[in-house]
């Protein structure tokens, strides 16, 4: 970077954000695994070689591109709900926008983080490593509002944060694979439901 | 089949169920994307072209082999509970049966249905339309106890079958993916909590 001038910098960084995105869409898919310089070059229209020096290696491309859709989801789905009261209320919304957003299929493939969970959990290596990373980041925000919420006593006493982050963590997990198996749009209600009702709320 | 006399229909019916084994392991680690003649062939040290006469072809490798992981599951989580009797009893004694299936990693890559389901929502295929046909098979057999429970006033009146079987699937496959993931055995006992409270149980 040191030796370019501003304006290519920007360039170059525009270009990679442009890359990431079209690596985003076709890794939720067909996966990290089947994401190669080589076949990403063709979608986007660039040489591999052009490619190569933006990524490094097809190791680095996919870290990017997991970083990247890990964004994605965070500015999509946590976004909108940031602002709510911390506990329940922003537990609450924050189910409805997580599957509000599997809903919308912002990810062609359903849940990017869950793919990527199956795909890497019994593959040992820095794929692995940053997939765990990410995914424990994300209980941690769910775990903090459930803390939060049992502290306010909006959730029994006796609740457990890290239960009630695994218990919405696998039904929108659930709520994804299902719509992407069936297409049965049904599935989201089933997912809401179940949703406040591991929260406690009835209706 | 026809022409073969009947100790060689044996033998054949014998290698093809090492073979399957095999090839359910496997394919719980690579995926069944993953799974090829030529790759099997080397693990079980026979010729490709005697894999290709006992299978036929890629595709038809991977269905048997998905059949395979569904009978091996059948077998070792509700064999064991078949007998309880049915509705909450059942239920309670199926996810205990289930998360031991887990624990024990049978499949060493973790739950067989889930990656297949993640490696084929998305793409449209008989491997998709099978994959689908079995998740569904399953959900069944918990939605028939759930109803059963319901009925004989052993969870709310106002429980709906088809949303306990998608808790309980979402909450068992949760499980292995977070087990396989962080290697920590504390999520089968989270996970264990997480369904009694779906059923309402409290212990």
């Amino acid at each position: 970077m040191a030796i370019m001038p501003r304006r290519s910098a920007a360039a170059v960084a525009e270009t990679r954000t442009a890359v990431l995105e079209s690596a985003v869409d076709r890794a939720s898919v067909e996966g990290l695994e089947g994401l190669t310089l080589g076949g990403l070059a063709g979608e986007v229209e660039m040489r591999k070689s052009s490619l190569f020096s933006l990524f490094g290696s097809k190791q680095d491309l996919q870290l990017a591109t997991l970083n990247a859709a890990a964004a994605q989801f965070t500015e999509e789905v946590w976004g909108p709900v940031a602002d709510e009261r911390p506990g329940l209320p922003r537990l609450l919304a924050l189910c409805d926008s997580w599957l509000d957003y599997h809903r919308r299929e912002e990810m062609p493939g359903g849940c990017f983080l869950t793919t990527a969970t199956i795909e890497y959990d019994a593959r040992p290596g820095p794929l692995r490593d940053e997939v765990a990373r990410t995914m424990k980041r994300w209980l941690r925000v769910l775990e903090r509002d459930a803390a939060t919420a049992i502290e306010a006593g909006e959730l029994p006493d006796d609740a457990v944060p890290a239960d009630i982050a695994f218990q919405l963590n696998s039904l929108a997990a659930g709520a994804s694979y299902g719509f992407q198996l069936w297409r049965d749009p049904a599935v989201f209600a089933r997912a809401r439901r179940s949703m406040r009702r591991a929260l406690g709320v009835k209706r």
